[in-house]
């Protein structure tokens, strides 16, 4: 087995037992044992259980950033209501590894909370074309989205509050909603406060 | 010292030294050495360090709530402002300590933030006189709020995308907005949904 496909291996052990435990339990024995090698060797590939889980969390937010990507080619809100469908849909399959993935670790480790919610932020502005200064608010309206799905897949299946559609449908209305909202930051078009950075106007 | 005035001076000293640290890094010793006591005596007033902690960050989550409440006799829109001023404060005053706080332990101690948003959900129902069915908005809107507090405080003091009144304009704006957006939970007034629960009408 080369370098690459072994930690690959170890990595994809990793993120197994990730679905069933917080990371700070994952046993780097056990991972080791499952991959037919010694403790030692594991260590050869990521020099500290801190890297190797480290490792393991940014494999799982890139996997987690995967699976909800729109269909390539797509953009707007069309590509907007697949990134929600497939949100809610990846919460709801896995909720309890979604809430110990992103939210089950102590934060030595861990802030992928943040770094998933900043890389969808970049990728649903880049996706609407929206300017730079409506980030906050996207990055703010996916904490509302990643609430709302969390509760939502609490609710038993078929005593929902709400089908999947029309949560999908409210979310993206809601998105909608708070761009036009106001008072916005102030690094966007409309540039009226004072103290604006750019003077030249 | 009475055993609740005991009590109380633990919780305190345990809080003071939550501002600095996580609670897993909580020492029992430093605390029991704090309040001049020797550690089985701490132990006489919480059986053990995970009693400790439970108790520091319920007292913390409490502490939160009270820092936020609006002024006594106020409601409505003008008491809510008041809850979204204050969380801002709060988180900017104490931002290291709040993410510590609500973010920053495992998951055996700590589903912190659930429970001080859910506290807050019911706050802000009952502030505006809200239908139970706008619950789920109102509890994603508090994560769309945290997520601005949390933002909106790593900007430099007089840096800042938007000053506090604006902020606190646009969340109040924001939580309207939300709450005008369809499709909403079916426990609300709509009752539109083939499968209502209540087939009386």
């Amino acid at each position: 087995m080369s370098r690459e496909e072994r930690r690959r291996q170890l990595l994809g052990i990793g993120l197994r037992k990730l679905v069933e435990r917080p990371i700070q339990d994952l046993s780097i024995d056990e991972v080791a044992a499952e991959a037919g090698i010694s403790r030692g060797l594991l260590f050869h590939y990521f020099p500290t259980k801190n890297d190797f889980h480290a490792a393991v969390l940014a494999a799982a937010g890139r996997r987690v950033l995967r699976n909800v990507s729109p269909d390539s080619g797509v953009a707007g809100r069309v590509a907007v209501r697949q990134v929600i469908e497939r949100f809610l849909l990846q919460v709801d399959r896995r909720r309890e590894s979604y809430l110990a993935l992103v939210h089950g670790h102590s934060r030595p480790v861990g802030d992928l909370a943040t770094t998933l919610r900043s890389a969808m932020a970049d990728r649903v502005v880049d996706l609407m074309d929206l300017p730079a200064g409506t980030r906050p608010v996207v990055h703010a309206w996916l904490a509302y989205l990643e609430d709302r799905a969390v509760l939502w897949s609490a609710e038993p299946q078929g005593q929902r509050s709400l089908p999947l559609g029309d949560l999908v449908e409210h979310c993206t209305l809601a998105l909608e909603a708070l761009l036009r909202v106001g008072p916005q930051a102030r690094d966007d078009a409309r540039g009226t406060q004072p103290e604006a950075h750019d003077a030249s106007g």
